[in-house]
C-alpha cells in the first residue's frame, strides 16, 4: 500500500516533467534526420540529446517497475508504457494519460465530449504522422528507386495514409519503411476514424439542438 | 450590452447579403483560373471583383471585431470567421451558420435530422471540392511533369480525394497543390464521413419503422 | 381521393411486374456491351429489348404522373423515380421500395434489422457495381491509352471503387467513364458505409448478448 | 431430440480439437507457398498434412450434417461452415463461434465489450490477411509483369487493402489473385470497420467517464 501510493505519487509528479524529454527526443530525432550534413559538434550534441532522453524514459519505466508491488501485473497493465519506452517515436500515444490527469484536476471540462475526443485523436495522429514521416524519410531517402526523396514527399505520403486515401504516387519500398507504413495505417486509421465519428456525432447533435429549439 | 446587441443585429442582417459576395468571389476566381486567356479588360474586371469581395469580407470581420466588447474573446470564439476571411475559398464552411439562422426563423424543420446533416455536409463538401479543384488546377496546370493538365483531371482528383478512394492516377506535385490536397483530405474526409454516417442511420431508421409497423 | 387511390393500387400491382423489365434491360445492355460482335439479327433483337423495356419505364412513369392529382408534388416527392427512368442503369436503387412493399405484406420480418440493412445495401451496391462496370467497360474499351481493356479489369476497378480502396492500377480516362466513376464513388461509398456500419453494430450486439447471458 | 443433443455435444467437444487442424492447415499451406524448393520428402509430408487436415474438416462437416435431423435446415443455418469447409483458408471466420463457446463457460467476461469486438475482428482480419497474402503470393509470384514478386510485397498489399488505403504500387494482375483481392476488400473492410467503430466508441466512453467523475 505504501509502495503503491509512492508509485502513484511519482507518476503524478513525473508525468508533466516527462512531456519535455518526449518533445526533446522528437526534436533531436527530427534535427538529425532533416539536416543530415550537420557539423560534427552539433551531430554529437543532438546524438547525446537522443541518448539522454531515451535513457530517461528507460530509467523512469524501470523505477516504476521496481517500485510496484506486483511486477508481473505492472507489465501487463502498463503494456503501452513498455511499447513507448522501446519505441519512443510512439510516445504521442501516451498523451491520453497526461490528458486524463490534467482533466481530473479541473472541476468542469471546458470542451464538449466530441471536441475532446477530436482534440485528443487529432493531436495524437498529427504527432504520429510527423514521427512516421521522419522515420520513413530516414529509411527511404537514399534507397535506390525510392519515390520518397524529400521530406515533403514523406509528409504527403503520411497524410494520404492517415486519411486512407492512399494515392500511391509516393510509397515506401524498403522493408523498414513499409513496416512503419503498416503501423501508421492501422494506428492512424483507428485514430482518424475516431475523429470522423466524433465530428459526425457533433454535427448531428448541433443540428438536433437547432431543430428542437 | 448595447454594443453586443448591435453586433448581433449586424450579424443577423449582414449574413444573407454576404452570401452574394461569397458566390461572386468564387465566380471571379473560377473565371480567372478556367479562362486564362481573357481579354485585358475582362481580366481587370474579374480581378477587381476578387479584390472588392475579399475586401468586403475583411471590412465585415474588422467591423464586427471593433464592435465587440471583448475583442480577444471574439477572436477565440469566431476563429472560423478569421480563417475564412484570410482564405475566402474556405467560405463554404460558414454555410452552417447561415443555415442555423434560417432554420431558427422557421417553426418546423421540413427535413428529417439525417437529411439536414446530409444536405449541409454534402453541399459544403461539394463547394469545397469545387474550390480545391480550382486551386489545384491553378497551381498544377503549368508545372513540369504535372499529371493534372485539364480542369476535368482536377475535378476527378478532387472526387477521388473526397471519397478517400485515392486512385493516384492524377495527383498534385507542387508544394502548394499538395497543401490544398492535404486540407481537402482532412476536411473532406470528415464531411463525407458525416454524410455516410447520416445516410446509414437514415437507412436503419427507415428499415426499423417498416419492421415495426 | 379516387384518383390517388387508383394510383396507389396501380403502384402496388405494377411493382413486381416491373422487376422483370428491369432485369431484362440490364441483361440486354450487358449482352450488347459484353458481346460486341453479335450477328445482326441478335443485335437487332437485343436492341429492341433495350428500347421496349426503357419505353415501359417511361410509360409507367408518365401514367403515374398523369394519374396523380398534384403533378408538381408528384415530381418532387418521386424524384428518384424520374432519375431511374432517365438512367435505367440506376434502377437497382429502387429495390428499397419493392422491398418495403414485400416487407409490409409479411407479418413478422424474418431477418434482424442489421441483416435487412446489409442485405438491401449489399444487393444494391452489387447491382450498381455491375451496371457501372458495364458502362465503364463500354466507354473505355476502345479509348486510346485506356487501362481498362477487358470486362475483368472493369469489375476489378468497380470493386476497388466501391470499397474506397482505389488502387488506381486501372482507372477510367474518358469523360463519360469518369462521370460514371464519380457517381459510383459517391453512391457506392454511402451504401458500403451502411453495410459496414450495420455489420459493426450486429457484431457489437452479438457480443453484448453473449456477455450478458 | 436425442440426435440433436448428440450433435450439440459433438460440436461442443470437437470445436477446440478442430482449432489444431485449422492452424496445421494454414501452416502446411504457408510452408508449401513460402518455400517452393522443398526437398521431395518434405514436400510430400506437408502435402499430406494439407490433405489430411482438409479431409478432417470435410468429415466433421458431413458427420454433423448426417447427425442433424433437419438436414436442409442444417445447411441453411450453417452456411458459413460449408464455406469454410470448401475454402479452408477462410477458417479464421469461424473463430467467432469458438469464442462464443469459450465465453459462455466463463461467468464474467474479463474484457469490456469494445475490447472483445476489437480483439475478435482484429484477430480475424489479421489471419485472413495472412491467408490472402499467401494465396495472392502463390498466384502472382511467377505471373508475367507481376508487381508482387516477394512475400513482403504480398503482405504490404494485404495491409493496404485491409485498411482500404489501396496504394496500388503492388496489385494482383491474375484473375485468381484479383478474386482473392476482391474477397479481402469486402470481408476486410467490414472487419476493420468494426475495429475502428469499436475503438472510436471505447475512446468516447473513456472520455465520458473521465468528464463525469
Amino acid at each position: 500500500m505504501d509502495r503503491e501510493a509512492r508509485l502513484r505519487e511519482w507518476e503524478e509528479r513525473a508525468e508533466p516533467y516527462l512531456l519535455a524529454p518526449s518533445l526533446l527526443f522528437l526534436a533531436s530525432y527530427a534535427v538529425r534526420v532533416l539536416i543530415p550534413d550537420l557539423s560534427p559538434g552539433w551531430q554529437a550534441f543532438w546524438g547525446l540529446v537522443t541518448v539522454v532522453t531515451w535513457g530517461a524514459f528507460i530509467v523512469e519505466y524501470l523505477a516504476r517497475l521496481l517500485l510496484s508491488k506486483h511486477r508481473r501485473r505492472f507489465v501487463r497493465t502498463h503494456w503501452l508504457d513498455l511499447v513507448v519506452t522501446v519505441l519512443p517515436l510512439l510516445r504521442p500515444l501516451r498523451i491520453i494519460e497526461i490528458h486524463d490527469r490534467m482533466q481530473r484536476r479541473r472541476d468542469h471540462p471546458r470542451l464538449a465530449l466530441e471536441a475532446r475526443v477530436m482534440t485528443y485523436a487529432g493531436l495524437t495522429s498529427l504527432l504520429l504522422g510527423f514521427a512516421a514521416s521522419l522515420a520513413v524519410y530516414h529509411d527511404e531517402r537514399l534507397a535506390p528507386h525510392s519515390t520518397i526523396t524529400t521530406f515533403g514527399d514523406s509528409v504527403w505520403w503520411a497524410c494520404s495514409t492517415l486519411t486512407t486515401t492512399g494515392y500511391g504516387d509516393v510509397t515506401p519500398i524498403t522493408p523498414r519503411g513499409r513496416l512503419t507504413g503498416t503501423g501508421l495505417m492501422f494506428v492512424g486509421v483507428a485514430l482518424v476514424g475516431a475523429v470522423v465519428g466524433s465530428f459526425s456525432s457533433w454535427l448531428v447533435r448541433r443540428f438536433r439542438v437547432d431543430g428542437e429549439t
